[in-house]
């Protein structure tokens, strides 16, 4: 089974953005067992877009487009695929009434906005259309059984719509599609989370298992983790499960607490379910990265039954303040040292009522760097309540811009923090 | 002046990694006046690649192709496209050289790695050769004078090489090209980043200057904001830049103060600088949004200015203890209230003793809504130290996933920031 991909946007073509979509489509389509020859990606012009998908249906047997789904003149995806098809487009009062329902909701439901969104619920004829939860454009479904023509797929360029419509409608009904031809794929992957190790360090430890052909196990980095994903083509799906399973043993036993989950697990999560079991209530105190620890923190529902909260203290003034750093710590060592980060962890702790707290501050440039300590350091400091309490800095070195050194500072924190509860 | 793009890895279409070279391509060819209207991805096959070429070759008076120029033996655009346009490939002595002096240098000089390397000192006959200083494989420009063929220039696919073959080669020798054409042309794009207005609100009001042709007015969403895409073409830059110049005077004379920045301007740079400029600071509560409006305040360099800091008051303890929400009103109107917001952003101005305080208390999701607060309602709050103090809370509902409403709550805090500001 052959699929083709078309994204649609002269903002693709002029490099304004980049082409995220083709990616996660390509490889959600490899996990499916479908095999993608070309991709195509086109301007918002009507003919040249009528091209495109004539040139995908004589050469593929299912066709994702992404964008061009919007409520403006520019966006012509729906309408160049009925015309390459000859498929009428008719109004879907359904849809209308869940699009005014949505712009009510949103506070949009002024008939000027009724109206500038109408053309939203016009839908090729005989299409399935998948409510899109995100945004206005619906994901729209074209099969043309009689006809003998392609599987057409349409979902809406931004990533935040494309992504839960392609998990909540368009996969499901490819896999569908595909059992119905008795095409189903024996494709199974999985993508082990390795954190607190480098990565030709880490490849090192399991040379010889990354020449394995099937399963395959393809190393990656991303940002401070590393992803190993692990994928199988069989017969069936329990033999191709069963194979990643026997190569996940095999890795594990390898690189022993180094990975800390698997697939969609995050970090974050695997933290919350350790604080959670062991009954502890965490918080924090953050300069350099300004909340983007709390943030990840509070990315797992439910994450109110261990965390308490944090304070920002961006300002010397605040961390002594509110924190409680004692002014000589801030005098004689300075705002990004070890002993300040032990007393912010020290001040967040006290300030939460809580039992382990976690800071961090650093210079994340592009100005403010020493040669004691230059742009990139940063210290991460862990202080728990508990007997006589017990603390920690750690002084780490990160590369990269402004916002990369904060996002990994961020990253850092969460693996120290593991390893803290891990060894308590 | 036409171009396509031509990305060849089967890693591609996989989607194992995002074609960020296309984005770079496509961003240079349109700075160099040259039109694209397509680009394909095609794996490491040869007939397919000859396919794409000769289609391409058919459509565009300009190539450019990125990868499948190393050493092994999928590596197949060279041959590919030597067969697409009958031309002999040859063995070519200084390239081979430098190859081996190359290896050389990098303690690669075994002759092992030299055999397995020689294939890359084979060249289309005829060819230019753009030597590479980052790798092994060089780029490679055909110009068909004689057979009327299109300028097919090769080069290598890591970002890491293609850009600087790209600069130090491809861009001056097509700007050349352009020139003995006498098609040397400019385009000059400029976006204009408006906030606080929907798009087909948005759209209504420059309903017939999106009609234009030159300059092109596209608009686009992103996130809370709508991105609107003014691109010129010219014999001159001078002459893109002024007509550019002159659109954006029209669109922003429809749009007023939805505009708040152009380019690369951010919301949080923008509102950094009306901040300092007026001598405020700046202080944050976060709920559901945890950390991430003070992480957004601090991506601008120099924040450190005019914002002291934020607390995550995520359990209504904090609320209360820290921000000093009395008591009833957590009792009587719940944390996600406008009561709330208010007195958590007035909590924030006293403890970080700020002139404005910003809180965001909200339902993220999956669980924790009602009938009368749903997942995505969200409460902003604004308190300002100035006379007797003004406050005010808004309320939004906002749509998506725990993490879109997060986002979309942290952006909606500053759009409603920069309005007050604005206001004052």
């Amino acid at each position: 089974m052959k699929a083709e991909i078309i994204s649609v946007g002269t903002e693709l073509l002029l490099g304004q953005i980049v082409n995220t979509n083709a990616a996660f489509l390509g490889q959600r389509l490899a996990a499916l067992g479908v095999d993608v020859y070309f991709t195509t990606t086109v301007g918002d012009n009507f003919d040249r877009i009528v091209d495109a998908v004539r040139q995908a249906a004589g050469r593929a047997d299912i066709i994702v487009t992404s964008g061009g789904l919007g409520p403006t003149t520019d966006d012509l995806t729906k309408e160049a695929v009925c015309a390459a098809f000859n498929i009428p487009i008719v109004n879907d009062e359904r849809v209308r009434e869940k699009l005014n329902d949505y712009l009510g909701r949103r506070g949009f439901g002024n008939p000027e906005a009724v109206e500038g969104n109408a053309k939203q619920a016009l839908v090729p004829k005989g299409s399935i259309v998948l409510e899109n939860p995100c945004g206005t454009a619906p994901g729209l479904i074209i099969e043309m059984k009689t006809t003998g023509g392609p599987l057409v797929v349409m979902l809406p360029g931004p990533p935040r719509e494309l992504e839960p419509l392609w998990y909540g409608g368009a996969e499901p009904y490819i896999s569908g599609f595909l059992k119905s031809r008795h095409q189903e794929g024996a494709i199974y992957s999985r993508v082990l989370r390795a954190a607190g190790i480098g990565e030709p360090a880490l490849e090192k430890r399991i040379e010889d298992l990354v020449k394995s052909s099937n399963p395959t196990v393809a190393p990656c980095a991303k940002g401070g983790e590393i992803h190993l994903r692990i994928t199988a083509k069989a017969k069936s799906h329990e033999q191709a499960l069963e194979m990643v399973q026997n190569m996940d043993d095999a890795v594990s036993s390898r690189l022993g607490q180094f990975i800390f989950g698997r697939d969609q697990e995050t970090l974050e999560g695997v933290l919350g379910r350790v604080l959670e079991e062991n009954g502890l209530c965490l918080a924090a105190a953050e300069s350099c990265t300004a909340g983007m620890f709390c943030a990840r923190i509070v990315n797992v529902p439910g994450s109110s039954k261990y965390f308490a909260g944090g304070v920002v203290s961006y300002s010397d003034d605040s961390k002594r303040d509110i924190l409680g750093v004692p002014e000589p710590i801030l005098r004689e060592h300075g705002a990004v040292s070890a002993e300040c980060a032990v007393a912010m962890a020290h001040g967040a702790c006290e300030r939460f009522k809580a039992d382990i707290g976690v800071s961090i501050t650093g210079i994340a440039g592009p100005d403010g760097g020493t040669p004691e300590k230059p742009v990139g350091t940063v210290f991460i400091g862990i202080f728990e309540k508990r007997g006589n309490s017990r603390s920690a800095a750690y002084r780490r070195w990160l590369p990269g811009s402004r916002s990369d050194i904060r996002e990994r500072a961020a990253e850092e924190a969460l693996i120290l923090l593991r390893r803290w509860l891990l060894e308590r």
